[in-house]
């Protein structure tokens, strides 16, 4: 027994579940603030919780808040097929990057009962805490802990910019859980809006998400010595907000200058005091730099690295690279890549290979098992803003591709369902180094 | 009947004054965080109120929190002589900044008090609410209120950076008065530590502020547009606190074209949402430029409003310039200098003419009365620093030179008390204008 092909999700109950969604935490008209472990993030939690139910899954809640519900499988021994996304957004965030994963991931354990079809694995759709960072950074911290990246007390102790930490927060909203934080899966899939315009103006539905740009990310410290805005002689000043303004200057030149393929950004910058009258002594910066190319990446990585003290030494400040992230490569499975392609070939739209240029939980999952990342059209590329837009009719065909694929994985004959890896992955391109 | 001249002010007794002060409020050692209107304001507001009454003091308080401890004079119909200057301070202030001019203004009346001595006319001290700006903007807004240069109501709307409003705050803290905001004043006093190193490094102990530095501020706002870190590419980017990053940087470069005789300051600058992986659209920075000579001050700060709309320009941001403020020029009073160079000499203390390089209460006070700003040393000039210092002895003759220019000029027999304008206020050379 195998799924039908004809098997397809219901497009207008999943919009029914994005649409409560998009009720809860409401931000900017039309978006969404609903930042990790606030109230708002509780409350679509809870919803998130009521529907697994409803639906009959197991529900389980790790150390750091990670939400798993799970459908038994034929060979419930076996090792899960997990996917999701996070229901957590951006200050000024949209309704769907994320959400749409983690929803689509329920609609599709609901059409799955519908069709009272048990796959061979057990199935299980989790939502990742705090994957954006807008509250504790760094971003995808959740994901990183069941991947290994973390230390679960480390996660649980980053303080949150109003100042309770992770641990506290999950707490304080119910959802400290006791399930351990990480493992074995089978494999992990995860469906998500382009966050980029190429569907969009290509009008084409599905992208296969063969890996992420490159990517080098630092959290910047800088200390200097605060004194009066007055009298105090230019050349006797130690001003940190100075040398993190220095330093988002000089990171936004290194975008300009690797434009063709390439950005960089100035996120982030806090300092102390930062009032009028008085110069700061303490600054933190986020910065990142992208790139297509991983050489053209590493060049920009390396000029970002020189800037964080070329600033530190023209504000007379001292510099600190607190943390570094990187990430990119081919890091998606190929043979689950082919096997998406050949769905969606089957289903009859259109679809195109791509590279993710947002970070992702994905990164995160695909260090620890075959992981498939497909994306759907998102209006405009408009993205982190609260007029993010998918429609239905373009989101359907991309979910149905993403049921088959998950699917059509879980009831796989063999055992290991790793598939040979890529030889980018062989000779070690792939670099997610702290 | 006339002060004798050997009359002093008590040393010790003022010391010990400061030394309560810098009990309340602790901020890093040695230091107060005591910003305006918080708990710890209260607290010693609570304690100069209670001083007062106990030193027969009548207190008022106006609209605006400012406090007045009035003295009756033999001819009390005739307008006040006022002095004083600030109890509150910067996040990591000093123990002495405006804190002294309060105090020693104190300890004058107490003096009098001891020596049974009258005015003719009557005595003010008074201190100013929020003259630091480190809570809510802009600094020496109730100075400026007093002086007609803000509306009440605009000050009592002032947002603090913390939420509530000033006016709430005053509230709050039992000090929203009810005493009209400006009347007629005789003159004006205030006694302050330089905040520079001069009068320390050659051993003078009085110095006599003939005017201030000339210099403008501006409250400078980007908008643009949040969009993702990731996928959206340079020159979509509308990134606000990339704006307010480059403006910071250029203020500084101003200030290093300048930096013999002048300076400029990248003070502070928020954004929103301001967080990893998100672009901001909102920004707003606090930045200015100062120069002892008016011609070059104007230059600065003509390349300080171009620098305001090139950052904007290179961040594709709207840029505004919400406010600008502008102060300098021989402002104090020529005749009540005069008084001030005789008593310090009369006194055997070495003095010397010098401007101030900080915004002061006085300033707005210049602008209704005759005023009279003296200063005593401050070790290496730290200001606006937990470590900044004054030593009694080095404060005491200024102290005392501050106490007989009080007198005389409160006994003066003629009615106006106001000396000629100087050329350079006929002249028109003060501005300061919003």
């Amino acid at each position: 027994m195998s799924l039908p092909s004809s098997a397809r999700i219901n497009g207008k109950r999943l919009w029914s579940t994005l649409d409560a969604s998009g009720e809860i935490g409401k931000g900017r008209p039309g978006g969404l603030c609903r930042l990790a472990l606030t109230d708002s993030d509780k409350e679509i939690r809870d919803l998130f919780v009521k529907w697994c139910k409803e639906a009959n899954l197991l529900v389980t809640v790790d150390r750091v808040g990670n939400i798993y519900g799970r459908r038994a499988g034929r060979e419930d021994h076996l090792a899960p097929v997990m996917f999701g996304s996070h229901l957590d957004t951006q200050a000024n965030g949209g309704r769907f990057d994320g959400i749409l994963g983690v929803l689509a991931g329920l609609e599709l354990m609901r059409t799955l009962n519908d069709l009272k079809y048990t796959t061979r694995r057990p199935l299980e759709v989790v939502n990742w805490t705090n994957e954006e960072g807008s509250r504790f950074s760094p971003a995808m911290v959740a994901s990183g802990a069941f991947a290994g990246r973390y230390e679960v007390d480390w996660v649980l102790a980053r303080p949150g910019d109003d100042g309770p930490t992770l641990g506290e927060e999950l707490k304080r909203i119910g959802y400290a859980g006791t399930a351990p934080v990480g493992r074995p899966v089978d494999s992990y899939f995860e469906l998500h809006v382009e966050q980029g315009p190429i569907l969009d103006e290509k009008k084409i539905l599905i992208g296969v998400c063969t890996g992420a740009m490159y990517a080098t990310g630092m959290l910047v410290e800088y200390r200097g010595e605060t004194a009066h805005t007055g009298p105090w002689p230019m050349e006797k000043r130690r001003n940190a907000l100075l040398a993190g303004a220095q330093l988002l200057d000089a990171v936004d030149q290194i975008g300009w200058d690797h434009a063709d393929g390439g950005r960089a950004t100035a996120a982030r910058l806090v300092a102390w005091p930062n009032k009028p009258g008085i110069l700061s002594d303490w600054a933190q910066a986020v910065v990142d730099v992208r790139h297509e190319s991983a050489a053209t990446e590493r060049v920009m990585a390396e000029r970002l690295r020189r800037a964080v003290f070329v600033a530190g030494a023209q504000s007379n400040c001292d510099a600190e690279i607190l943390d570094t992230w990187t990430w990119g490569g081919p890091i998606f499975d190929e043979g689950l890549n082919n096997m998406a392609r050949r769905l969606a070939d089957e289903s009859g739209h259109s679809r195109l290979d791509m590279l993710s240029i947002s970070g992702h939980d994905s990164y995160f999952m695909a260090r620890v098992c075959p992981t498939c990342m497909l994306f759907v059209p998102s209006r405009g590329g408009i993205t982190h803003h609260n007029t993010e837009l998918s429609v239905l009719e373009e989101t359907e065909p991309g979910a149905n591709v993403f049921l088959h694929c998950v699917v059509a994985h879980a009831d796989r004959a063999d055992a290991s369902g790793r598939s040979e890896p890529s030889k980018a992955q062989r000779e070690g391109e792939l670099a997610h180094t702290r």
